[in-house]
C-alpha cells in the first residue's frame, strides 16, 4: 500500500465501493474558494462500459497502441476494455479501495500508487491513458514538466500520451471565473484546481488538479519533450490531447 | 429583509431559484463533524404537489384547520396546498430567494423571517405547521421551549403544531451514532445537528437543526404548554408529530 491514502481519506474508493454496492451516484467535489458541486458524471461514469463513454474518449482510444499505463484507474473502466482489446496494461491509483474495486471487477494489474510515485519498476510502456479529466493529475506548471519527464523516461519509442481534459475556458459560470482570476493572483494556473473529494465522513486530502485548454496542454507537453499531435473534440469542454514522445 | 441572509449565505434560496430555472435536483448537507451528503429529498420535494407528498405528512394535513402558520415555508408546497382548500396562510422563511419563490408560484403571504423573530404583528394562528423536519427549527434543549413558548403565545385556544421531524435513532450509519455521542459529550441533545446547506459559492451560516424522537418531541412540548397528542407514522423515521396547546 505504499503511498496510499488512510481510511478516513479514500473518499474517492469509498464513493466507487458505495456505488457498487448500494448504487450511490453522487461525487461531491470541493475548491478551496468554497465552492462545492457534484461531479457532472460522477460513479455511473466511472463504472461505464465503453460503448457508454463520451465520444471524444471513444475515438482517441483507438489511438491507444501496445502495452498501456492506466493512470487514476479508479474502478478500472480503462484497463477493462483495453484488456478485452487484448493489451497488457498496468493500471494504477492513489485510492486503495478503487483498486479493490477494479481488481474485483477482473482488471488483472492494478496497483495502489500515486502517479508521483511512478518508476523504472513498472517496465516501459507504449501508451499512457488519462481518462476522465485525469490530464489534471499533472498538478500544474511546476509538477507537470516533472511528471511528464517521467512518463518519458519509462516510455519506448514513439510512445503516446493519450490524456483526457477540460476546457476550464469553456464556462458560462462566473465562478469559475473568479477562482480564474484568484488562481493567477496566487501564481497558478488560472485551471489549477486545488479541491478535494467528500463522501460522507470521508474527505481525501486537497489536491492539484489542472483543467488545461489545449493550447496550455501542448505547451506543458513541449516543454517536457512530448508534442501534442491531435485533439479529439466535440464541441464541448472536454477533450482528449493526444501527446506522441519526441526523439 | 428584516433577519433575511446575505447574498452569498442564501444557498438554500439559490438552490430552489436554480431547481426552478434549471431543474437541479441535489441539496449538499454539512454537519460540523465533517459528514457531508445529499438530502434524500431535496429540490423536487420542496416543489412536490399534494399528492406526491410522503404519505405521513399527507395524512397528517388532515389536521390543520383555521388560520395557518407555515413555519420555514421555502418554495411554498405546504402555503399553495393550505390556500387552495381555503385557508388563510402565512409562509414564514429566513430565505429571502425561496421566499421570492414562492411568492411566484402563487403563495399570497409569504414573508422573510426567520422563526425566532415570530411575534404578535403576525396575528393568532390556529394551525402552526413545521413540514419536512422543520420541528428541527426548535434547534435544541435551550430554544425549543422558549420557541414553542412564544407560538403559544400567538395560538388560539385548541391550536395545533403539526410537526414534521426525523427519529435519529432509526438509522443503521454508525456515523450518524458517533455523532449522538459527540453531540451528548458536549452537552447537545444527540440528533441536535450542526449544519449548513451548501449550494455552489454559496453557504448557508451554521445553524442547530434538531432532529428528535417522539419522546423527546412530547417532553419538549410538555416543558412549554403543548402536548403531545398523535404520532403519525408508517414505520419509516420521518413522521408528523401533533402538539396541542394545553389550556
Amino acid at each position: 500500500m505504499r503511498g496510499g491514502l488512510r481510511e478516513r481519506e479514500d473518499a474517492y474508493g469509498r464513493l466507487v465501493l458505495d456505488h457498487l454496492e448500494h448504487g450511490g451516484q453522487i461525487e461531491i467535489v470541493e475548491r478551496d474558494d468554497g465552492f462545492i458541486a457534484v461531479s457532472r458524471l460522477g460513479p455511473p461514469a466511472y463504472f461505464a462500459p465503453f460503448r457508454q463513454w463520451p465520444k471524444h474518449e471513444r475515438t482517441a482510444m483507438r489511438l491507444a497502441r501496445g502495452r498501456v499505463l492506466d493512470i487514476g484507474c479508479g474502478a478500472g473502466r480503462v484497463a477493462l476494455h483495453l484488456q478485452e482489446r487484448g493489451h497488457e496494461v498496468v493500471g494504477i491509483d492513489v485510492s486503495p479501495l478503487a483498486v479493490r474495486v477494479a481488481r474485483k471487477r477482473g482488471a488483472r494489474d492494478v496497483r495502489v500508487l500515486p502517479v508521483t510515485k511512478l518508476d523504472r519498476r513498472l517496465g516501459r510502456f507504449d501508451t499512457f491513458v488519462m481518462y476522465g479529466s485525469n490530464f489534471g493529475l499533472v498538478g500544474g506548471r511546476r509538477r507537470a514538466p516533472w511528471l511528464l519527464r517521467r512518463l518519458r523516461s519509462i516510455a519506448n519509442d514513439g510512445a503516446r500520451i493519450v490524456a483526457g481534459s477540460t476546457n476550464p475556458y469553456m464556462t458560462d459560470n462566473p465562478d469559475h471565473f473568479a477562482y480564474h482570476r484568484l488562481n493567477r493572483k496566487r501564481g497558478r494556473m488560472a485551471g489549477q484546481l486545488r479541491i478535494r473529494i467528500r463522501h460522507g465522513a470521508y474527505a481525501t486530502p486537497w489536491f492539484d488538479y489542472l483543467l488545461a485548454s489545449p493550447e496550455e496542454m501542448g505547451e506543458l507537453a513541449a516543454s517536457a519533450g512530448w508534442e501534442l499531435i491531435r485533439v479529439v473534440e466535440h464541441g464541448e469542454p472536454f477533450y482528449v490531447g493526444v501527446l506522441e514522445r519526441l526523439v
